[in-house]
Formats: C-alpha cells, sequence, structure tokens
C-alpha cells in the first residue's frame, strides 16, 4: 500500500500597496545587473554607479512540473535612464509555447511582448487590468508613471522555464520612451537581427 | 513551409473593487444551484424563493492544455443560510493533481480544502493574501464578512478541468458556521462517506 501525504497549503503575503511580502524575501534586479539593456549607455553608467533599484520580483519555489503554477508579484520601480523608461530584463520561456496572466494591482505601463517571429505587441497596464501573454511570447514590464511603482501579480506554468539569454544578447524589437512628457514605443536601436 | 501565426494578447478588466469585468460576463451561482449544499434545508429553501446570488466568477475559455493558465476573478457575496456562511460549490480538478493560486483582493474569508484521502486544511484570506492549493485538494470560498464581498483573482493549469459531481454528491468534510458572531469550523452534518 502506498499511503499519500498531506500536502499543505502555501499561504503568502502580499502587500497590495507595495507587492512586497513580510514573510518572503524577493528576487532584485539593480540597474548593474542590466545596464547594457538601455539605449542610453551613458546615463546607465551613471546610474549604475548609485546601483538603483529597477525592479524585484518572487519566485516561489513551486515544483516544475504542469500540474503546479509558479506565482507572486512584480515591482517595477519608476524611473528612467535617460529617456527610457525603467523596466524589467524581459524573458522568453523555456518551454516557449507556455503562456502567463498579468494582473496589475497598482500603477501604471506597458507589458511589451514578442514572439520569435517578429511580431510585437504591447498592451498597457493599470490596476485592474489582466493581460493574457499567449504562448511564445516574450514578456517585460515597463513602468511608465513618473512616481508610482507598477505592481503586477503574475501566474505561470510551473513547468515553463526562463530563458533570460536571448533577450540578453539581441534585445526586444522595440523600447519606450518618454517624448513630450508622455510614453512611445520606437524601434530599438541596439537591437540585434 | 509552416508559418507561425500571430497570437494576440487577451486584455480583460477585473474590478479591483467589485471583481467584475465591464467586457466580459461573469458565471452566476444562485442560492437554488446548490440548495442542497447548505446544511439548514429550510432556511436554503427560504432563500431559494428570492433566489439570491451567492456567487460569481469568470471562465475565460482558455485553451485546454497544460502551456495555458486560465485565470479570472470569483466574487462571493456576504450572506448566510441559517448560521452557514455563503460559500462556493467548491470542486476538485478533474485532472486531480493540479494546483490553483487564489490571491485576494478585497473582503474576508475562508478557503476550504480537502483531498481524497480525508486530509482537511482551511486558511483565512484577507487582502493580499495568497494561498497555493496544491493538486490533490477540493476547494471552497467561504464569505465569512457581514458586508462585504471576497474577492480573489485566482490562476490553475489550463488542462485541470472541473469535478463538481464529487462534492455535489460528498459534500465537504466540514463547514463554516457562525458562533457568537465569529466563523467556526465544525463537521459537515451532511458528508456522506
Ligand atoms: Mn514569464
Ligand atoms: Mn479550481
Amino acid at each position: 500500500m502506498s499511503a499519500i501525504a498531506p500536502r499543505p497549503a502555501i499561504v503568502t503575503d502580499f502587500s497590495l500597496v507595495t507587492g512586497l511580502s513580510q514573510s518572503r524575501t524577493p528576487l532584485q534586479r539593480r540597474i548593474s545587473a542590466m545596464a547594457g539593456m538601455y539605449a542610453d549607455q551613458g546615463a546607465a553608467q551613471r546610474l549604475a554607479q548609485e546601483d538603483v533599484l529597477v525592479y524585484e520580483f518572487f519566485d516561489m519555489g513551486v515544483p516544475d512540473s504542469p500540474g503546479e503554477v509558479a506565482y507572486g508579484t512584480s515591482i517595477t520601480y519608476p524611473g528612467k535612464v535617460g529617456d527610457e523608461y525603467f523596466m524589467t530584463k524581459g524573458h522568453f520561456h523555456s518551454v516557449l509555447d507556455t503562456a502567463e496572466i498579468y494582473y496589475c494591482l497598482r500603477g501604471r505601463g506597458l507589458l511589451m511582448m514578442e514572439n520569435p517571429e517578429g511580431d510585437v505587441q504591447w498592451e498597457e497596464l493599470t490596476p485592474g487590468k489582466g493581460v493574457y501573454v499567449p504562448g511564445r511570447y516574450a514578456h517585460r514590464s515597463i513602468n511608465t508613471s513618473p512616481d508610482e511603482p507598477l505592481i503586477t501579480f503574475f501566474a505561470f506554468p510551473g513547468h515553463a522555464g526562463h530563458d533570460y539569454g536571448t533577450i540578453e544578447s539581441k534585445g526586444f524589437r522595440k523600447i519606450v520612451v518618454e517624448r513630450d512628457g508622455a510614453p512611445l514605443v520606437v524601434d530599438n536601436p541596439q537591437w540585434a537581427q
């Protein structure tokens, strides 16, 4: 006889105001870890001196299997590198054809998406908006608010995995800059075919 | 050559205040659809006359596959049937070993869980709390607030499916009633082995 062990539910606090938790520690990404991703390299190097915190997010360590759901909050802080808004590194999933849902809790921004075939999409994030990123699309959060953190709750299949390398070496096809006080999506001058 | 078609992101508004959407229609469950699930059958029959709305939730119709994530909000209204709090029907997943994350946006309640082996767990839901329901556990939301809707954002694997029948015929092992103005978890007198 094989007994099936009980499995405890996991309870975590994710503040609706800060996105942070009192019981778990987020992963943090500072400007120094992604300075090369911004178009204005001079501005990026200057900010890297102070090593400003750009974003943080939770990895809850759920098992790596299709029956599980990885989840947590992501907090991208307000700021710019030159005229380019603070953003996450962005990634494809290692299992490329896996989707992800982002639900915006606070702030204002864009979710940038592109697939390997070059289809580019972006959607606005405002509180209460859910954006379902289809499988095969890399995704990046971009905070376009002057003063508020962009906070999302995200969920994706446990077996998805992360491919950061493709974006690290090629970039996204589009970037988001401030023009006349408003966000504008423009071609990425650094994008590598 | 096989071209891979672009796939649009899906954007939906889910109010952080009401849980409802201006662009999508939720599924609604009225007391008449679940009167037999409450311990006080007389009270349930009386409420069924007015056919009170107990809860509503979204089925976004994502494809039924492990690379997808089903998601939406669930809104359980305040109320009682006798001294038993309003609740969702609750279900197992058809693919039993699939998990689900519930993130509480508003209100107060409990998430009741049990597995086929009889392990019973429950966790409090308050704003900002995330409860990860492990695979193999049936789950039900219960609103213990006197006046506020219990609103959660949920996500589960696309291939999970729903088994409502097991709970409809057996019930959960525990129910939640008001005693001296506070919620109390007690044995379900109707529970069928
Ligand atoms: Mn992702
Ligand atoms: Mn479920």
